[in-house]
């Protein structure tokens, strides 16, 4: 593609906060999809050995960590220097999404992240509590801050891949399946339409469904954490206890499992860490496959949004977890790991382009328990294609990077929606911009359970009557 | 090393049942320290396009596949044809071992082996028991043999590295801990004597503990089950329950652990595939790691061996159980398996020498409960330094074969003791043959315990008071 279109056009500065894996892909599209001014945009990241590849673009580059204290007086001057809002496009790690949030409000500004961060330290307190490491946790304090300051400039939260395009992905999936399954969809106007055609179509629950296929040239060396995206994003997530959305369907809550105390009640989280734990789960070029119930916010807030209620009563959730296979050298890394009793190693790696010998990062849904199974629909990007389409990038990150700029477009044609979680988004705008940074999109069903093959050489306390359970997806 | 000692002269026929990673690895070290007839030689293995490497060497090959209904008639005539006994390697998989040991009496034939193999079919056969299905089984039904033919020509079984080797490692490293000890381990002429002395050194009980560090130089393949051994061997041990001697000091059977009703009583079984079961261990290079708990014979010989009685009852047993980290290879091939519900890979490949960039294969005993907390004492010998002592062979591959030869030295050196497991052989002796090929022979004290660093961010049901408890061991 030569023709890329021009998206939007934003006039005031733009500040772009971390210049990692995802902060590095997002430039050539914002540069290719949005017309804007190089002379206002500006990235701040601590590593200043990065500042070469933001000067030869032309951009400011600020070589600072954000802090709790430094951070309003470091971005108040950015964003207010004008014409008009400005806009913080926040894919950092340990930079607080909702201080960020909260602040973008102060100076009327736009802000997308990918994430509800925290601050520095979060992750692996030892004093903290379980439940108080949560996503859910995390999310709630989100959604405090919203009901305190309701509507005004759009704020987009967690629109990466996922979070983010996989509850795109959601509403495409349940429309397609719906179709085949010869149920009218009608054209679902809010989220209790959402929640009762989920119902309606006898959805059990949802697996965010990813295997990352992507092999690096050379052989991962020990001691380093190696991924095709945030070392400390993933090891972070990963130490975070398992949560999962908790579908009305589900008979009984895990031995481990724990229900939250306050809140929307959507979720659980287990008293184990999600690297810790996998599940079983299936995508269309493995098949069968263990993934790891790595907490993430879409499992939290898919199950909240398409949640039906009677009253007070909860008449219908859908179950919703992250199963994830992360490439072969993190599968190693996460090992190492867990055998040093969870010590991250001392150093890590992000894969890039060019050290990728080849692979796809398969990333999409598995819609569950329904008239026909099971439907999985996402994307199957090479790392190949993936370097034709935009530079600074392996698949992973241009799957993430594109759902970005997605959520820039669809937020500067909708700039007074307040702050917005991806579900509450226009999936059909956001995929459309997407779309072309996605490789194959596809939608395939499958009469694969987590029944399939269990309890023939050793016995296992099974629900064979509902396949569907957690109790039998979770592995023991 | 060109000066190389011709250990024992063997002028009887010879036959090598299997031509494998072991079965080729084994022919340089019996051309070079056993003087013997060539053309009294003859390699059996169902692959006609292994013939080449048989015939290169002057030796005779039989493209064939023992079975239950054939072996005798095709073995008869090659061990008889004098002069003297005949000699048995029995390196292959799907080949009883029991019967082969059982027909090796009738014709008066040495024997040797590196595991209780039984007939094709016998690990994933959906309607054996889970007990019938265990090494433990396979070891009872080698002691009955051993009890209805007791005595005549010398039978080694299980010779390999583990089984075989680290049954002599565990003998000199207890005798370097009770040194250190200050305990004065004397000469222990036999079983019950080295058993007191394990008590007396205060053993609670030994890992074996091995990591294989060996990298591939091009990243393994989807669909492919890849290691750097037998992989029939591995996922046939693999999907047998996991099983452990059982030590004295053990307080609680795990919640999936089963007894057994006849026999030795040494060791348990776990309702679950050792492939799927995975425990905390040590060795020198990882340190701290995860390996899996894959049944091995020597788990229950050893733990049998050194079992001190009081009458009827166990006065004394140290629990023993393998803690295997494969190549990272093999950890793929297994997490890819496990995810395909245990249906093995259509296709495998065993890494050779030469499609090995670098690694090495630490394999030895980590002896553990002691005054001095922990000692691993084994063998780290590198791809590299394998490849300059002989050829055909890996790493792993070379501690094998180097311990079959050291185990035929050994019997022709004692050729009328019976069967006898490798526990029951001269340590010293073995290991002075073996020394050569395995690389650098180190012992030492560690602190760790599988307490270290547990239950920081997720509290965790631990044995506090006794830190070698299995119950703080197994993953969960
Ligand atoms: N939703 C999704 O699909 C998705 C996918 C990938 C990554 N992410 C998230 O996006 C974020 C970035 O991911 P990545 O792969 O680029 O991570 P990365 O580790 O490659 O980069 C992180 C960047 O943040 C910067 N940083 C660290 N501390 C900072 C501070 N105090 N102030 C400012 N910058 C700071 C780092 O210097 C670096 O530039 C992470 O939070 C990650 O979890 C989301
Ligand atoms: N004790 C140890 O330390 C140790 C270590 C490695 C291997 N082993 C054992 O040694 C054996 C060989 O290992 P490997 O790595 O060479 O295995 P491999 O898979 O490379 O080779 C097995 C050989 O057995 C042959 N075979 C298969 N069926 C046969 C039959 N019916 N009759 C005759 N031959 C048959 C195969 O054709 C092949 O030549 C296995 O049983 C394995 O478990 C023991």
């Amino acid at each position: 593609m030569t023709d890329w279109p021009v998206h939007a056009r934003f006039d005031g500065p733009i500040v772009l906060v971390g210049f990692g894996s995802i902060g590095r892909g997002v430039l050539p599209l914002l540069e290719r999809h949005l017309a804007h001014d190089k002379a206002k945009f500006t990235i701040i990241a601590p590593e200043g050995d990065i500042r070469g590849l933001a000067k030869e673009r032309g951009l400011n580059f600020i070589a600072r960590a954000l802090t709790p204290d430094n951070f309003r007086e470091i971005l108040t001057p950015l964003l207010t220097q004008g014409p008009g809002r400005g806009l913080i496009v926040n894919l950092s790690v340990d930079v607080s999404s909702v201080a960020m949030m909260d602040f973008a409000r102060d100076v009327d500004a736009f802000y997308i992240d990918t994430v509800v961060e925290p601050w520095a330290g979060f992750y692996a307190n030892p004093h903290a509590s379980v439940a108080e490491r949560s996503n859910y946790a995390l999310r709630e304090s989100l959604l405090d801050l919203r009901r305190r300051r309701p509507g005004g400039v759009t704020a987009v939260n967690c629109c990466g891949a996922n979070p983010g395009m996989v509850s795109w992905l959601v509403k495409q999936a349940l429309v397609n399946v719906a179709a085949d399954l010869g149920i009218d969809a009608g054209a679902p106007a809010g989220r209790e339409e959402w929640a009762r055609l989920m119902q309606r179509v006898g959805v059990k629950g949802i697996h965010i469904a990813e295997r990352d296929t992507q092999r690096a040239k050379s052989p991962r060396p020990r001691g380093i954490f190696v991924n095709t995206w945030s070392v400390e994003g993933f090891v972070g997530e990963g130490l975070q206890p398992a949560e999962l959305g908790w579908g009305s369907h589900e008979k009984d809550l895990p031995p481990e499992g724990r229900r939250h105390e306050t809140g929307c009640g959507a979720a659980i989280y287990l008293m184990r860490p999600g690297a810790g734990t996998r599940v079983r789960s299936w995508t269309p070029t493995p098949q069968a496959q263990y993934g790891f119930l790595i907490t993430h916010n879409e499992a939290i807030s898919i199950s909240d949004y398409f949640t039906v209620r009677d009253g007070d009563k909860v008449a219908y959730r859908p179950t919703c977890h992250y199963a994830y296979h992360p490439c072969d050298d993190a599968v190693l890394s996460l090992d190492e790991m867990a055998g040093a009793q969870w010590q991250p190693q001392p150093e890590w790696r992000i894969l890039d382009e060019n050290e990728i010998l080849d692979g796809i990062d398969e990333l999409g849904v598995l819609i569950y328990g329904h008239g026909k199974n099971a439907y999985w629909y996402g994307s199957q990007l090479s790392i190949q294609e993936a370097r034709t389409l935009a530079p600074y990038q392996n698949a992973t990150g241009l799957q993430v990077t594109s759902a970005v700029l997605a959520g820039i477009v669809w937020m500067l044609e909708n700039p007074d929606r307040g702050i917005v979680e991806a579900d509450e988004m226009d999936y059909r705008r956001c995929l459309e911009v997407q779309r072309p940074y996605l490789g194959s999109v596809i939608g395939t069903y499958t009469d694969w359970t987590p029944l399939k093959d269990r309890g023939v050489l050793f016995p296992e306390d099974l629900d064979l009557d509902d396949p569907w359970q957690f109790k039998n997806v979770i592995v023991r």
